[in-house]
């Protein structure tokens, strides 16, 4: 047994007591099964989130991967995964609006695996024609627009923290080479209060620097249990996805990054992280960005 | 006519002849109307909104307030000041949720006295029975306090700010020490993302990090605009009002303030705010607090 579990077995004793029955139950007794990682991809459809999982798929054949999105039947991307990687990953739908589909996938991955060791919040909006445009001005900003990128980019992660944390304490860092489970919320530099010198992208601003705040507030906690479990904020750069797609013009080439580079370098902070990172925002090249 | 004036001229003709047509109109003609300040104090029903309210009248017999609240009949504590200062204060609706409010708040400004000189954004929620609860855990965490807050404490002042902003542009410093108008967003230190140690109050925490972060965003354009109008956050210590007096149990009474010692505190680093002040979070007592 590792010292993360014998630790959370020595302040929590149901939970490790349902890890074994868990792992016992639904998922697989085999004892491969039991040393395999599980983790759950939120905002999968597309962009970061789909190749999070691409390649957490394929850099360990023992990964399991829970992807989530709002129309599983339109995820193309993902149903080609599926179709490659069977068994191993699970696609579940997840509207970070309706906390009533967080709740039934939490419920979802308790039935099958029992424990989480890793979830990547990478869903975000910044923009979409006739809903929410970036402001450019003070004169722009709609109460609707700070309110949708509120509820998507701030409210909807830390509800997906709030339900998977009991999986993630049940899994720390087993079947990793971590200690500990991880939640990395993908922020964005642009969230940072202290670095704003353009300005702009007021709605989109505001709600990673809550989140910010907010997964401050849940790494603290985190801290003062001793739970096996740590909170991160990544930005993964400037990266071609739909998400930046608009705004490219002015981006030189060699800073706007390709998805397989930025998840490449955020996938391998994720990896290396220890207990003292709980609570930091990191960039891409694992340079720390102010609050 | 101030050098801010002049350069309000050079870079905006219309804003000075407006100026000129607009105080001329309905306001006054005399003299010393033409050099009077006047502030607006939102979220003024009590509290420190009120305080606000009182000590602006009380320090400056040329001082004329427009205070805005939810209910103006039930602001008893308006009303008493309505009695003694008169035509000095106005009482506007004003709800922060409902936007067309603001506009007509603005309008009714514009109307009357053509300009502003200050704004100060003192409403904010924190509890209410059965609606709103300062979270101790992420277990408590509720999509709808988030919302809620994040409605009152973020979007509110940053909407108050667009509707009062051309009117702040036409009377920047005029009738008063400064410079410059002051939009003082009254924010709070745990709103500081770099200095909580302490976690829990996830809602309210994460919507004043918004609201630092939108009148962050503003402050850049002010600059880059040159507008002779400037934006400040302010932390006014623990304070007693009801706000705080569900949670004053572990405060040192050397530590919880009165409301009369903090507007005193916070209308003084107003007064003697300058240009470079624009865009920074200070304590009552004039220190800076990190993001
Ligand atoms: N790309 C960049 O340059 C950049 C820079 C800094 C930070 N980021 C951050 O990186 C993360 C990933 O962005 P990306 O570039 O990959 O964006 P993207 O390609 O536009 O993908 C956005 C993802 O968010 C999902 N989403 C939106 N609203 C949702 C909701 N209500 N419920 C569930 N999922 C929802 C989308 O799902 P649907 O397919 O259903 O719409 C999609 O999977 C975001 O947090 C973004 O803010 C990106
Ligand atoms: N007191 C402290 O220790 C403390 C510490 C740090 C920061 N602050 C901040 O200081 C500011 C003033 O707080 P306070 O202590 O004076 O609080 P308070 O006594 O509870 O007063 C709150 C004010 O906000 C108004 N308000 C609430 N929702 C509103 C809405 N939708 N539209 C318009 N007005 C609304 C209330 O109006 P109604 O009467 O209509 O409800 C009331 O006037 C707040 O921003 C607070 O976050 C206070």
């Amino acid at each position: 047994m590792k010292l993360h579990l014998l630790h959370q077995c020595v302040f929590s004793t149901p939970n490790i007591i349902s890890l074994i029955k868990l792992r016992a139950s639904s998922f697989s007794t085999s004892a491969s099964h039991r040393e395999a990682a599980v983790s759950m991809v939120q905002g999968a459809s597309r962009g970061l989130g789909l190749e999070f999982v691409k390649q957490l798929l394929e850099k360990n054949s023992q990964q399991h991967v829970v992807a989530t999105c709002r129309n599983p039947d339109e995820a193309a991307g993902l149903v080609e995964l599926k179709n490659k990687f069977s068994e191993r990953l699970q696609i579940q739908r997840l509207d970070l609006t309706v906390e009533s589909t967080i709740e039934e996938s939490a419920r979802a991955i308790r039935e099958r695996y029992g424990y989480l060791n890793l979830v990547v919040n990478a869903s975000g909006i910044l923009s979409k024609p006739d809903v929410i445009h970036p402001e450019t001005t003070l004169t722009k900003v709609e109460r609707s627009s700070l309110l949708l990128a509120y509820e998507v980019n701030a409210v909807g992660p830390i509800l997906v923290t709030k339900h998977m944390w009991p999986l993630l304490k049940v899994g720390g860092g087993s079947g990793t080479e971590r200690d500990v489970a991880v939640v990395a919320n993908i922020s964005a530099r642009v969230g940072s209060i202290g670095d704003n010198r353009l300005g702009g992208w007021h709605s989109y601003r505001a709600s990673k620097s809550a989140l910010n705040q907010l997964t401050k507030c849940v790494a603290v906690e985190l801290a003062r249990k001793k739970d096996p479990v740590i909170c991160i904020l990544l930005h993964p750069g400037t990266v071609d996805t739909d998400l930046s797609r608009p705004f490219q013009k002015n981006v030189p080439k060699d800073k706007l990054f390709t998805k397989e580079f930025s998840v490449q370098k955020l996938l391998s902070i994720i990896e290396s992280s220890k207990s003292n990172d709980n609570g930091k925002f990191f960039a891409w090249d694992g340079k720390e960005i102010p609050w």
